[in-house]
């Protein structure tokens, strides 16, 4: 047992299923391992009951392929472990591992992309061992970064411009995954937080100044507010709810005056319980009237973007919200279902690869796949995912991924391809960008989201579909595979 | 912005709030670091509707205290932020943090102890400033970590016995996220996970074979299943459902009757799609017709407790259950709403400290509070939370925490005192038990909580009081409140 955990979990190479390591053995050991194979991570339903997912993750997944090694530690416990006493793994295996590094060619979409089912975030084609040992930390990062994203692009969206500050790390999934919570929230479009450790890693602003055990460490609140107005002159933001919101406001709005009379102001209050749209009513009526017309109101408290659309629906007058445990886990949908798939496996020549399902949404998609999107004036029109085997040049028609009807992109419509190099060989040939640039990137993208994809409920669905030719030939395959799988059964009665 | 995570999260005395620090910075300015404080690490409700929670996180906790220190660049960060171009923190204050070290007194509850609403899994005495500085970590280590051996005991409960192995890896949210599920279902009394950084930090034991991808890489499904025998002779386990789950047993049964020649056997077949209970029958037949007896029945797919209560109870015959997002993210309750309260301070004797709050069960409970837990012949029949200051020994009589109604225990009751030193003046004095043995002293604790409270849902309802004495404190407390709050808006009217 050793608790020591000095290297983070994101940089080990041992942060993967061990069946991934099983199948690397024996990929090599059938001479398989470098055959030449294509995988999508993809997922099937969006998030959220929503219209649309903010694709990220793709930072720390370069950053946990950068540092991509089997150390000497790493293989001595790979080595100690056995099936019926006798070892998993032969010294060559680990021989190689200890000199192996990645030479996929990766392609996937920048963080901020609008993304949709069935469409590759991220495409890795290379050797199929490699291929398969980066599936779990792939997944891992890439499934909790685009939840997290789509679920402050959400908030965001539902705050109406205000400033979002998201400070869920208390109770966040684990020290890590409080910060990729807290960095997926600002690709998704918060404007700071409370995690001082992501301020020091990303960058993103951080702000904060007490808490109710601050007020319970005074005899009474005003002198609470006094204290930290002489220790923190410039950022009086007062929380008012530890014993009575509207007596804490009468408390603020004193010491405000008193804090005046220095020169300072009473940058804002904060409300963290009861019912934050009246209350913020009443707090605006008592600020206003005591000349504290730029006192701005910050309301927290198991706050979503239901609760911050009802609270703007009725009125509040509620300056900056700030969101915790509800966005840092995803509360309502804790996980996203995305999956790493074969799609395609070659030796002369590419073959596609499907996995059957009895549910037609869970067949996976065979091919080496691009995205190309479509746009008119409007913004975005829908997509259509297409084999780049199956010719140069795609249609522009398709079939609906999920109601199977046909769809066709008017010829003057523009278009993108939006799945970009990343990796080549194993080389990084990205510029990745900055955090702020593919916050902004979101921003960018849900501009041109037309409004009925953006609602928080029952949104128009996003036009998603196979370009034509795939489609055919996943019929195709699917039928070849259900008639064997039916001669088997035959012939095993 | 600087994305290389090489030093663990949970390894920062950043990973914390922003608040914290200028509370920090605040409480020193105003000469009031060092008064003594008590705050108390507790919950509200238990997850998932259900009768217990497992305490879990304190090894982390502790790995986290033990390495808390601010570093050279921690402070440097910490002196770029400002308000209004002025800088948060003065030299001062950071000189102060490059030397500080923590010197509180911490009890706890060692792991695997079961723990119920409103008594402290943590409690911090120690300097105002250095409680302070712990909350953030402390909360998003304790948690996470409660909450999901809380639901893995749950998970295995649910499974009578079963070997049940956590595999949410790929799901979970971020690489700390799923390090530290896995931990935590491992203290919850799970058997052994998938990942392999867990295998190596924490020695749980590993498992895994292969998944869809091995076998959509050959031309046909018994090929795969003989080249990975070929490959990993001693580990034979299918997952036969890539194209059709009966199919795919019969390949498996028809592969393990040629490696038998060799002298190999089929140790399990892996079923993870459709009707689980109903293939495991259909497999189970299939196996034993075929004299294959021996050869395990593992399932997974989307398996949480209440799937596998069901599924046990349709007569599946599933020997071992591969539990995946459902558990390592808690799904159904993805945050534990743990809170880390101000209940008492002192400068010349100890004075108790409240949060009001509108709901009855949000307001604080006041003192420096023990947990003790009686028990007969049957097991744990209640606890009683009582105050250290408020007498040598506490009573047998309380006032239920959730209905009000007196709670009285037998004079024949045995008791124990949960709480146990852990620091002392910032000294760690406790004896780390392995994780082998804070799983065990999970299973313990269940075998003593009478079957009434482990009901999967509509659990019966564990008798949780406060000491008589400690609430009448708090009545006056909550009175003499109330009242100062009507006559300071009386005179505001």
């Amino acid at each position: 047992m050793n608790e020591t955990v000095a290297r983070a979990a994101s940089a080990s190479a041992l942060l993967t299923d061990l069946y991934q390591l099983t199948m690397a053995a024996a990929y090599r050991s059938q001479g398989m391992a470098d055959r030449p194979a294509v995988f999508h991570h993809v997922f099937r339903n969006l998030p959220f009951g929503g219209g649309f997912a903010v694709a990220a993750g793709l930072g720390p997944l370069i950053e946990y392929i950068e540092g991509f090694r089997f150390l000497p530690d790493d293989l001595a416990y790979l080595r100690t472990l056995t099936v019926d006493d006798r070892p998993i793994f032969t010294d060559d295996f680990l021989d190689h591992l200890a000199q192996l590094r990645l030479r996929c060619d990766i392609d996937a979409l920048p963080e901020g992309t609008l993304v949709f089912p069935h469409e590759p975030i991220v495409r890795v084609r290379g050797p199929l061992m490699h291929c398969q040992l980066l599936e779990t930390a792939l997944l891992n990062v890439m499934n909790f970064q685009t939840l997290i994203a789509t679920k402050a692009a959400r908030v965001c969206l539902a705050a109406q411009g205000d400033s979002v500050l998201e400070f869920g790390l208390r109770r966040a999934q684990g020290p890590d995954g409080g910060l990729s919570a807290t960095r997926a929230s600002f690709v998704g479009g918060c404007h700071s937080t409370s995690n001082v450790l992501a301020g020091q890693r990303y960058g993103i602003p951080v702000v904060g100044t007490h808490s109710h055990s601050w007020v319970m460490a005074f005899d009474c609140e005003s002198d609470s507010f006094r204290a930290y107005a002489r220790a923190m002159p410039q950022n009086c933001v007062f929380l008012v709810d530890t014993y009575d919101s509207i007596q804490g406001t009468r408390n603020a709005i004193e010491v405000g005056r008193e804090i005046r009379q220095r020169g300072l102001e009473l940058r804002g209050i904060r409300l963290d319980s009861g019912d934050l749209a009246a209350l913020s009513i009443a707090a605006r009526q008592l600020l206003d009237e005591a000349g504290f017309e730029q006192t701005k109101i910050i309301a927290s408290g198991d706050l979503d973007e239901y609760v911050i659309a009802d609270c703007k629906q009725r009125g509040s007058r509620i300056d900056v919200w700030g969101v915790g445990t509800k966005l840092a886990v995803a509360k309502d949908e804790p996980a996203l279902g995305g999956v790493y798939k074969l799609a395609a496996i070659g030796d002369n020549g590419w073959e596609p690869r499907l996995k059957l399902s009895d549910s037609a949404t869970k067949t996976s998609n065979p091919g080496i796949h691009q995205v190309r999107r479509f746009s008119d004036e409007r913004g975005f029109i829908g997509d259509l995912v297409y084999d780049v085997l199956l010719g140069p040049e795609p249609s522009r028609r398709g079939i609906h991924v999920a109601d199977s009807r046909p769809l066709a992109f008017p010829e003057a419509a523009a278009y993108e391809d939006l799945l970009v190099p990343i990796y080549r060989e194993g080389a990084l040939v990205y510029d990745v960008p900055s955090l702020t640039a593919s916050r902004q990137r979101t921003l960018d993208q849900l501009a041109q989201l037309p409004e009925e994809y953006r609602h928080l409920t029952e949104p128009a669905s996003y036009a998603v579909g196979l370009d034509e030719r795939l489609q055919t030939q996943k019929d195709t395959m699917m039928t070849e595979l259900r008639h064997e799988i039916a001669s088997a059964g035959k012939l095993a009665e």
